[in-house]
Order: C-alpha cells, then sequence, then structure tokens
C-alpha cells in the first residue's frame, strides 16, 4: 500500500464534520476499496471553540484557509467553506498553486470562476472535482462525466434545490402561503443564510450551469441561465395546478439548440403522476438524456450531512484511487464558449391573470392573447368577492417570444389588477 | 495525446455492432473526453458475412476469438459474446493472460465465474469490468462503486429484467394470460435464445449476484440467491393486486443480515404509485442504500444497443482516461465468501390459493394459516363456476419461515386444489 492520503478540511460544519466523522470512522473500508490509506491531517473554520460532535484534537488547525491550503502534509484540499469568493477561492487558488488536488462542494464558485480555477489545475496538473456541488448525495456529475462518455447529450434538467421543493410541497400539503411556509423554513434553518439563494433559484441556478458544462463541453455560464424564482407561486397556483393534474416544481433544463444553449431555471408546472411531479420534500431528481442511452433518471437526497459528506468521499476516493478527470470532463481549454439563446422549444404555459371587475375585461385579454397568436386551451374565471378577478388561462403549445409578445401587451387593455403570473408546462 | 487505445470486439450482435458505431462516430469526442484516440482494430463473431448495418471491412477479422483476444494490436478485449463458459470464458482468459484489460456485458460468465476472473486479471494487473452487464444503459456498477464509496452499504434492490417487466406489463395493460403475452414476446424477440434465463429470473439474479459482490465487498454468489421465475404469475394476480392497490414486478433484493446475505429475485407485490410500482415495459430501476447517504434511485433503460453499447463505453472510456478500478470494488483477494442466509425480514403476503368446492374448505385453511402464526389481514374468495374456488389472502407482517411451514400444512387439509401461490408484498 502506497503512502496515507491527506486531506486538509476547509470548513467544519455539517458537510465538513461529515466527512472528518467518514474518513475516521470507515478508514478500513476506505483503504480496502481505494488502495490508500486516508487521513484528515489538518482543518481549518472559522471558529476553533465550538462543539462538533466530533473530536478534532488528533489534526492540525489552521485558522487561514489559505494556509491549510498549502500545507506540506495535506495532500487534498477539501473546500466546504462556501460563497464564491472570498477564503474559498483565495484557497483553492493557493491550493493548486502549492500542488494540491481539490475536492469542493462549493457551487457558487464554481459556478463563477470554474473556468479559470479549472485551467489553473490543469495548468498545474491538478484535478479539481466537484460531485457533492450538485444534487447532494446523487452522483450525477459522475454519471454524467463517465458514465455516459460514449453519448452526446441532448438534455439535462431536474429538481436540484431540495430547500424550494420543500416549500412548494409544504404549501400544497398543508395549503399554506409561500410566505407562511417561508417563515416556517427559515425558522427550521432549512434555507441558505441569504435565502433569496435558494427562493431566487440561484443555488439551482449554480448546479445547472455546471452540468451544462459537463454536458455540452462548454465554458460554465451562471450568468445566461434565464432565472425565475419561486417567490411569486401563490397557493392558488399550486392548488390551481393540482386540479388540472399537475404540480409545480422549481426546474432547472440545459439543452444545446441551433440556436445555442438553452438554460432556464424557473417554476414549471409537470404533470402530478411523473416522476419529478412526485418529488417530495428534500428530494432531488436529475434526468440525463442522451444519444445511446436515451433517458436516465437519478433520485436521492439533495443536501443534509450525510449525502453531501458521500459526496464528497466519492471524488476524494477517485483521488486516492489515481481516477484523474478533468474538472468538466473536457480538458478546460478545449471547453468552448457557447451563445445562449432563448428556449426555441414551444410549449403550453400556464397563465394567472388578475383582472380589474370591469365589463369586457375578460374578452380583452383574449384577444390580446389571441393577436399576439397565444390560443387557449383552457379558461377559467372564478366568482369572487374582492374586486379583482383572477382568471386561470392554459395556452395551447406556443413559442416563449409569442407568450412575451402577449404579456408585454396585456398592460395596454387597461384591465390588469397586477402582474401576470405565467408557468411554462413541461412534460419530460 | 498517448498512443491509441486499440479495441478487439468479440461478438457482433446488436451491441457490438453498437459499440463499432459509437466508436466510429464519435472519435473526435471520445478522443477529447478521454484524452486518447480510441479505435476498433479487430473483430471476430460467428458469421462473417452477415450484413450488420455497419462497414466492418477496415478491421482485421478472426474467426476465433481466442485468437482475436491475442492480436498484438489490441489493447482491450471487449467480449460481447455471452454465455457462461465456452468461447467466451477461454477468450478472457486468454486476453488477460495476454496483457489486455477486459471489457464485458456478460453477467452469466461473471455470476459464475467472476471471482476466478477477477483473481486472474488483479494477478496480471489488468482491469476487468462490466458495467454493461447490469442493468443495461443505467451507470450502476459505477454508482455503487465509485459514486457510493464513502458508504457502507445496506441494501440494493430493483427491477433488472426488462423482458420480465415487459410481460407483466402487458399481461396487465392487455388483460392477457402469461401465456399468451410470453408467445407473443418470444415472437417479438424479445427474450434470450433460451427464455427461460428470462422468466425465470437467471438473467436478473445473474446481475444481482454481482451487485451484492460490489456492495458488501462479498465473493459472487449466485448459487445462494433465492430464485423464482414469473412463470406461475396469473393474469388473476395481477388483477388482484391492482385491485389492492398493488403491481407485480420481478424484484431483486440483496442484504447484509447478522445471519449472512440475503439474495432474492421473486415476483413481489410493490404499491402501484410508488416508482418501482409505475416502472413500464423494458425500463430497469436499481435503489442502492447506504449509511451516508440514504436513498439514492437510477432508472434507465435495461437493454438494447444504444443503452447497453453506452455502457460498454462508459468502462472503455474509463480505462482510456487511466482510470483502473477492481471488478468488484475491492481487489479480489480482500472479497469475503459470505454465509447466504434467508431473509429475516418479516413482510406481508400475498396468498392464492385454489380450493375445493367443499363445506368448511375455507375454514381448515385460515386454520392452518392461524396454526403456523400467520395471521390474515385481508381474505375474498369469489363466486365462481368452476369446482375450485379462488381465494386471495394478504397475510400480516410475517417472517418467510412461518409462512412456509404455513404452506407445508396447507396440503394437509386436503382442501387444495392445485399449488398455493405465494408473493412477497415490498414496501420499498
Amino acid at each position: 500500500m502506497t503512502a496515507p492520503l491527506r486531506l486538509g478540511i476547509a470548513g467544519l460544519g455539517t458537510v465538513g464534520t461529515g466527512v472528518v466523522k467518514i474518513v475516521r470512522q470507515k478508514a478500513a473500508l476506505l483503504a480496502a476499496r481505494t488502495g490508500r490509506h486516508i487521513e484528515v491531517t489538518a482543518v481549518s473554520a472559522r471558529t476553533r471553540d465550538k462543539d462538533r460532535g466530533v473530536n478534532l484534537s488528533s489534526y492540525a488547525w489552521e485558522d487561514d484557509p489559505v494556509a491549510l491550503a498549502r500545507r506540506e502534509d495535506v495532500d487534498i484540499f477539501v473546500e466546504l467553506m462556501g460563497g464564491s469568493d472570498g477564503p474559498a477561492k483565495a484557497a483553492t487558488e493557493a491550493a493548486i498553486a502549492a500542488g494540491k488536488d481539490v475536492v469542493t462542494a462549493n457551487k457558487a464558485m464554481l459556478a463563477v470562476h470554474g473556468q479559470a480555477l479549472a485551467e489553473l489545475a490543469e495548468e498545474a496538473g491538478r484535478v479539481l472535482r466537484f460531485e457533492a456541488a450538485v444534487a447532494g448525495g446523487i452522483p450525477v456529475v459522475k454519471a454524467l462525466t463517465e458514465g455516459l462518455a460514449g453519448n452526446e447529450i441532448s438534455r439535462v434538467l431536474g429538481v436540484m434545490n431540495g430547500s424550494c421543493n420543500y416549500i412548494l410541497t409544504r404549501m400544497e400539503n398543508a395549503g399554506l402561503s409561500y410566505e407562511e411556509v417561508f417563515a416556517e423554513a427559515d425558522g427550521l434553518g432549512y434555507l441558505e443564510a441569504d435565502p433569496q439563494l435558494d427562493v431566487g433559484g440561484i443555488d439551482a441556478a449554480h448546479k445547472l450551469a455546471l452540468l451544462s458544462s459537463i454536458a455540452f463541453g462548454t465554458q460554465v455560464a451562471f450568468d445566461n441561465v434565464q432565472l425565475e424564482g419561486i417567490e411569486r407561486v401563490a397557493i392558488e397556483d399550486i392548488r390551481q395546478a393540482a386540479d388540472m393534474g399537475y404540480r409545480i416544481k422549481l426546474l432547472g433544463v440545459t439543452q444545446m439548440t441551433q440556436r445555442g444553449l438553452v438554460q432556464r431555471m424557473s417554476p414549471c408546472l409537470v404533470p402530478a403522476d411523473s416522476p419529478l411531479g412526485q418529488l417530495e420534500g428534500g428530494t432531488n431528481m436529475v434526468v440525463l438524456e442522451g444519444d445511446a442511452v436515451g433517458q436516465v433518471v437519478l433520485r436521492g437526497a439533495g443536501a443534509g450531512e450525510g449525502p453531501t459528506a458521500s459526496a464528497v468521499l466519492s471524488d476524494i476516493a477517485d483521488i486516492a484511487r489515481g481516477t484523474r478527470i478533468a474538472t468538466f470532463g473536457l480538458p478546460a481549454r478545449m471547453l468552448k464558449s457557447a451563445p445562449a439563446a432563448r428556449s426555441s422549444v414551444p410549449a403550453p404555459y400556464y397563465l394567472r391573470i388578475s383582472l380589474q371587475d370591469k365589463p369586457g375585461a375578460l374578452a380583452k385579454v383574449a384577444t390580446a392573447l389571441g393577436d399576439a397568436g397565444v390560443s387557449i386551451d383552457r379558461m377559467r374565471q372564478y366568482s369572487h368577492e374582492e374586486p379583482t378577478a383572477p382568471v386561470l388561462i392554459v395556452t395551447h403549445t406556443t413559442t416563449r417570444d409569442a407568450l412575451d409578445h402577449a404579456l408585454n401587451q396585456l398592460p395596454d387593455t387597461g384591465v390588469l389588477s397586477g402582474e401576470p403570473v405565467a408557468l411554462r408546462i413541461e412534460h419530460v
């Protein structure tokens, strides 16, 4: 057996301590599986004196993660601090410069600096891996990069943020408003310190941008993700969707089209009885579509100590076994810059429009939609007591361009009360 | 870029020609992804003059796969002939002896000779990989061996034979008998040359035995799989199950218990609205349960040219990238011989018992079950015109031992007409 593989772990939140526990408790199993003894030699975190439920006294302590990254007794720098810039980026760069391999769970950092960091690692002959950054415990980076290596990937889609899925399913199951469930989830610690990362879809969009890069051999282009969070999804939308056989999910889709790369993260209606529609709580699901394999679907826990630590260990075990894979599948210098495109794939849409209670209001909306080339499949207006009347519309399949044109015309009707809600209906 | 990686492909059925097509059509993509040019140099099959829809004239031809395996211009021997012994085994052994890596889709060979072949490969410093042998295009071997490397695996289960799942779903959807659908599937070429491999559950049991080995670090023990095929599943069972909210699936389960390794492949009732219950046609689904990751579910096409070739390419791409992983995850010499155990996990069971139309028949059956400690949750007897009366029983949770005891007692009642059908009810 060769020399031990020595880990320096920066960030000792739930995931970091989870990794420490697994490395310690499963030393023999990991050594048998990888052919190398794996051990933690040094750790770093913001606060030293804190009970983390695991004894860290046998590891060297560094206040500064950059110092940790440069330690001579560290072979793999395990970055679990988070944040797109600041200490995480500085320490990752320092680790690569010092000749360390890097394993990270930091989707924000890779979504913004992934290309530069992958190039740095490549030039230094080191690997930079991030299984834990996407969909928690689901080995989706591995499946896509290695398992489907013989495929041209046509599309990747899925539910990649457990917190949003928790909020949406909780709204439906308990009949609560978005605001009520948001407050509840925040109180339970289910949301990021900046909740906008979750409910704004940013965290999920980070993941989608990373998957795009692997799937299509393109440079990470997080800024090109068409992004819409779940903040405007009302309990009424969830009820109406359910009534029509759908459920609302924050769905990410990345697809290479003739016009360019389409990446979108937005609340969509999916059939309630489909695998995506049945997804409850914090579970994630990713669908990979390749020309040879067809559709492969992966489901599992999208977050949490065990699942995320499991993914970190997958990367560490790979390195211990001698597996060396480029960060995004292709060598970083070969990744192309793909032109961003809006979706060219038409779809039906769900619209909720609040109308002022005026005679002819409904006709004006229907006319505006028709003039824009958007035809109506189903329309419902309910009896109401407020001075505004909610109207629910399901369109026939239409392009997003036509829909946007229609939505732009609607205010001119002079009968709207508030901004319309438009959600794509996705039949996967 | 280093020297090309040269493939010798033995077996040119749908999978073999599928691999040839991908290697040819995606030469540039594969070279970019793996850092090596991959090419076919030689092929072998039983019949040379046959239109396979792909031009093979630029490859050397060998009538004898053993000669192919030994060729100097072959780096990876790709074994796609099938059969547990004979040419497949001889050629695999010859390839390893000649210093080649081996990629195979041959579950029968590995289920019987996997331990010996893995040891041979290890002694020779070569790899022997088999992603395509289990669940077609689903990268389940990779997920389990590498993706969940940080986990103690507690259980692996799933639907692993597309032909059986096709037959069972077709029976239900068309209301046809087993015999009718069997004849139909056989006519369509959906079944193995020896259909018993499919409907007897043998093919699926081969796969389960391979997954057991990876999951638990044990030597492949195909002979210890408790095996029951789908031949005795009647349309009546399918209807009754549906009526109670279940569907019948040929389900494989492998689980390490305190008493030993439980491996079983048998028709089971699963909730109709569960992911396993919703599986239609030839799709496979494998559920992996690990202590850190929780439950990871993988779904995809279980067979066919594209999916299986995709899995073969995954192994080839790994080797091209320099990834070297032991056949069953652990070094072959470290794999333990696990004692076989019958399931110690109690479950409810579905029973269909044909009774002679005699007074008191039902009471005698109920008494026999009760005497054996098996209590009845639900019982149904339908009006009937035949001289035998079918009785459907769902038991409370019971051990298989108690159930077998009861089933052994039943003939003594003197009221049976034919052998009872007993199917486990599995809530995954």
